[in-house]
């Protein structure tokens, strides 16, 4: 049978494309990992099948994937529908290609579903396009695992464009000093959105000179660039101040009561 | 009442967000352009009012960009609900803030409904990711309208990343023409992809060097990097030859076959 791999956007589950909607609710088998948000599954019917075959207590990723892809070729050869479901878009940071790999290696069909990517949806729904007429005319997604790669990125960027990162909460304060290090504006905007597209989504405007001491948690996106002043942030106009004992007693203060 | 400034995504209805077709299915008035796929307004109950207000003949696409703020501001000035439906996404290569700043200037309330970016989904749906774990660690999406942006983007470019053209038709000749000049391989891939997501897509794998004589018709997004070789062309495998009177007839031909 065939194996969809689906696209699940964001998180809300109103941003699913409808054919993502439809396979979900006629799937057999739904594989999932810990990114994927779990509201999805309400669309399945009852009796679905749900495999949850991600990351377990001590497991580096490529553990993780492999169990992923191992049960994706069991229940791909099965009888029955079996969707994949990912966070965001399968293609966009979400090893898409190396699951379709293994299961056509494996003799199965296999068909990808595009979603919502994270990078450019979260920022949309906070306010802030990624591209604009007249301040950013183009827009490059990046990976914060990779530093050496996101910092390259930051300085090819010009003034006149938009850098997505995402996965970057841990290595954002590295990035961001290496970017300021090697010639980008410590001023230049920096828009944060963590849990977006969830009931807890938080926003934060800071600049690349505020994030490395800005709380984050993941998972969160950063957008840099001049369209990230656009974020809409309501009453959270400023960058918490830098962490120090004091500061950050208040920062985690402020995190509950904005949640 | 309040204005959605709603993404279509790439043309296949299949592919709107669940959101984005229950807005369509309860608007009282849908605003539309030459560029979105009509086949999305079979949503629309019986009795919508549909306006296109999109280009006319002898227009700039300044004065269509006015005549579609315009009927927005009418319509969002009256009571029901209000759809704006943009092809993509509305903040990608989209003028969707021209459009909410004018709205919000006019004390409507308006609200983005993200779709799936062409520049994602086009690729993914011909097999293409955008990203791939140790061949791309970054996506750039940039328009072709703007040929000094479009090389600056290529030449910024690594080896081990993705370069998305879109509205690139007309200018992928100079645009490759002066990549090659400035220093990227006239070797590297090049996937085509015409009227991606809709009964009559086409295509075509080629390179830097192969693209400014290949035949191709807009829309089309152009995906520049070693991921480009993923494209599914089925038996579509090589470029046409370049362009004279006689191979054009030919290709013409071929374009038939495959249509």
């Amino acid at each position: 049978m065939t194996v969809y791999l689906v696209g699940a956007g964001p998180g809300d589950p109103d941003l699913l494309t409808v054919r993502a909607a439809r396979l979900l609710s006629t799937a057999d088998v739904i594989v999932v990992d810990r990114l994927v948000d779990r509201r999805a599954l309400a669309l399945a019917a009852p009796g679905t099948l749900v495999v949850d075959a991600g990351k377990a207590v001590g497991d580096d990723p490529g553990a993780a994937q492999a169990r992923i892809t191992a049960a994706l070729i069991v229940h791909g050869r099965g009888q029955g529908t079996v969707v994949r479901l990912k966070g965001g878009d399968p293609y966009v940071f979400g090893r898409g290609t190396e699951e379709l790999d293994a299961l056509r290696d494996a003799g199965i069909e296999v068909e990808v579903v595009p979603g919502l990517s994270a990078a450019f949806a979260v920022p949309a729904l906070a306010g802030v396009p990624v591209t604009e007429r007249g301040v950013a005319s183009s827009v490059t997604v990046a990976s914060g695992h990779d530093v050496e790669g996101a910092v390259r990125v930051l300085l090819a960027a010009s003034e006149e464009s938009t850098v997505v990162l995402l996965m970057a909460v841990a290595t954002r304060a590295a990035i961001a000093a290496r970017a300021i290090a090697g010639g980008r504006a410590a001023s230049t905007a920096v828009a944060v959105v963590e849990r977006g597209a969830t009931p807890s989504e938080r926003r934060v405007r800071t600049t690349l000179g505020g994030l490395g001491s800005l709380e984050v948690v993941a998972p969160a996106v950063l957008v840099v660039g001049a369209v990230a002043a656009r974020l809409e942030v309501g009453a959270v106009e400023d960058p918490r101040p830098p962490r120090t004992l004091a500061s950050s007693a208040a920062g985690a203060e402020g995190a509950r009561r904005r949640g």
